[in-house]
């Protein structure tokens, strides 16, 4: 079938939108109608050159909701007309992974295949995370198919496929936040907002939350943040992170993207126990650095990827909080635009005026 | 009260035996008469200028075994007659850390007192850790005062005090090594080889010991590793580990005290839930580095400060574990010698031929 899509050509700023030859399911693939998809930082990493050795063109987007159109003959876990959101980390349900309550990256995830979807003329292209979500309709595995309650809106519940469970799930399943916790959260965009979300359902007992952009402050205390840190204030940052968590945080979240933060994460936490877990992706080929002795005080630091959520069996579960009024999406859709002013939407998250941009199909 | 220690004036390669004035203990001190004392590494770096800012005169040594000769009004846990191993991490009993089963680093440990119980002329000075077991006796405070069972060998359970207690409470304590794992162990020292025990002792399914030194083959596949590594021999270290461990380790411990060795063994461990302890002190202002995405991948690293072993609570625990012939510490000790050989003991230990060189009183 035909269909439209945003393509990325190359780190030119832009993406084209296209209309583009969509391959049919395969026997274990899903043919999806996009209903709603969110813009994230790592699309945008594909249009400014951060991203090298990339396959393009390519079609952009993993984030997103829609509805089942038709299942090739091997799929049993979705039906036409299920409601469902796609996601970048499959769940296979055999793999050592999937079996283990330890981690949501299933092997599959180390060993995608070459599904290439989309053409265009004689070329034949990826989506993005085997994705693609920026189009009208995709074709992806089964095994990257969450099926979710028909009654949640898809223009909303679309941000869970990436900044959602990354956020939430940081807190409930990679740190697994206890209650009575103190927790600090560096950076209150779209990840650190949902990861207040998640340490506040957890029940911490202190959110503190940490940006030099005194305009997030609102957003903050609105998702659950009991102080506002604004670092550019102070000398010490961790010295006085420390001091208001009294000894130390239990947990800190990073989800900046930055060495000199990251490093920040780790010494504010309390010298034992203290576990910070880290979402935020460094740039180009920065390393994380440290002090030695900040982990041989007995501290831990914690990967989180796509927040240790296993996608079709735990990702449904998020939806329901959202529909059970306990967690709170729609404040941080900032912007909802359609598929053809798409490159506004990359405009406005590249200045930091957006928090979350949905696209609307 | 005289008596004889070994006083370290500088950074000047040896330690002097002296007769010095010890002070008599305290309301909450005990006197305890040292029968052995094991020489570990940090002992020789006040020697060697490796370590800044030190508060010279000092007498060293932090691992021992002794007995009780008299306490102060205030002392309950400990009486004369007592045999006991003196710890550098104290343990209060009442503050958060020993409340909670996260760690073993009190409270007290972050706010040492200025006790100098030794004294020369008009000098009075410390004793490392706020021990000193390279002295024939030491006054330290009950809170450091580990009372053990009366029919332990004084003179092999020492080594319990520190290379013991890290290297067993590092897999039992701190990572919670489960059965069926498979660990890797880089550095097949003291250190080491008591992390191959303690995996052992956890029911580890596959040991692998990493060391360039052939020698450590033997004593290694003693203490419990099935397969040794020599890493000059092998390009892709973390690659080849991965491979013999079927998708990466689930546990990893660095016992060497390098950047270059602990980023292998994070990255020898499996994506998702892969965990490494770092356990070796890094040299000078080194720091941890790490590429980011081997912690996103799902990855842990845990501190580990003597094994997370909590001193007077857990650590009689490991001499049982001894009596019961469950663990060999009788194999870890290479060298004796008395208290006035003290720096051959040291030139053994520089010169990587000793293990284990324990003094006897």
């Amino acid at each position: 079938m035909r269909t439209r899509a945003a393509v990325a050509y190359g780190p030119e700023g832009r993406v084209v939108v296209e209309t583009v030859e969509l391959a049919p399911p395969g026997p274990r693939d899903v043919l999806i109608e996009m209903k709603a998809a969110g813009i994230c930082h790592s699309d945008l990493s594909f249009l400014t050159g951060e991203r090298t050795g990339v396959d393009y063109p390519l079609v952009l987007g993993h984030e997103g909701a829609g509805v089942v159109l038709a299942c090739g003959a091997e799929v049993t876990g979705v039906a036409p007309g299920d409601h469902v959101i796609p996601v970048g980390v499959p769940e296979c349900g055999g793999c050592p992974a999937c079996l283990s309550t330890r981690t949501n990256l299933c092997d599959e995830y180390f060993a995608p295949g070459d599904q290439r979807p989309f053409r265009l003329g004689d070329r034949a292209f990826k989506g993005f995370c085997e994705l693609g979500t920026f189009a009208e309709h995709i074709v992806v595995r089964e095994t990257r198919v969450a099926k979710i309650r028909p009654d949640a809106p898809l223009d909303v519940v679309c941000c869970l496929g990436c900044a959602g469970a990354t956020g939430l799930g940081a807190a409930l399943y990679t740190a697994r936040v206890e209650a009575g916790s103190s927790v600090v959260v560096f950076g209150l965009g779209g990840i650190g907002l949902n990861v207040v979300e998640g340490a506040r359902l957890a029940g911490a007992r202190l959110i503190v939350g940490v940006d030099s952009n005194p305009s997030k402050r609102e957003a903050a205390q609105r998702a659950g943040v009991h102080q506002f840190v604004d670092p550019r204030a102070i000398a010490d940052l961790p010295g006085h992170l420390r001091e208001l968590t009294g000894g130390g945080a239990d947990y800190s979240f990073e989800c900046v993207g930055s060495q000199r933060v990251l490093r920040d994460a780790v010494e504010c936490t309390r010298p034992g126990w203290g576990t910070t877990v880290t979402i935020g992706v460094l740039p180009g080929d920065q390393e994380i650095a440290l002090r030695p002795r900040a982990l041989l005080e007995g501290r831990r630091l914690m990967g989180s990827y796509l927040g240790n959520v296993k996608t079709r069996s735990q990702l449904p579960g998020l939806v329901d909080l959202y529909m059970e009024g306990r967690i709170s999406l729609d404040s941080l859709i900032s912007h909802r635009i359609g598929l053809d002013d798409i490159n506004r939407g990359f405009e406005l998250l590249a200045s930091g005026t957006a928090t979350r941009t949905v696209i609307g199909f």
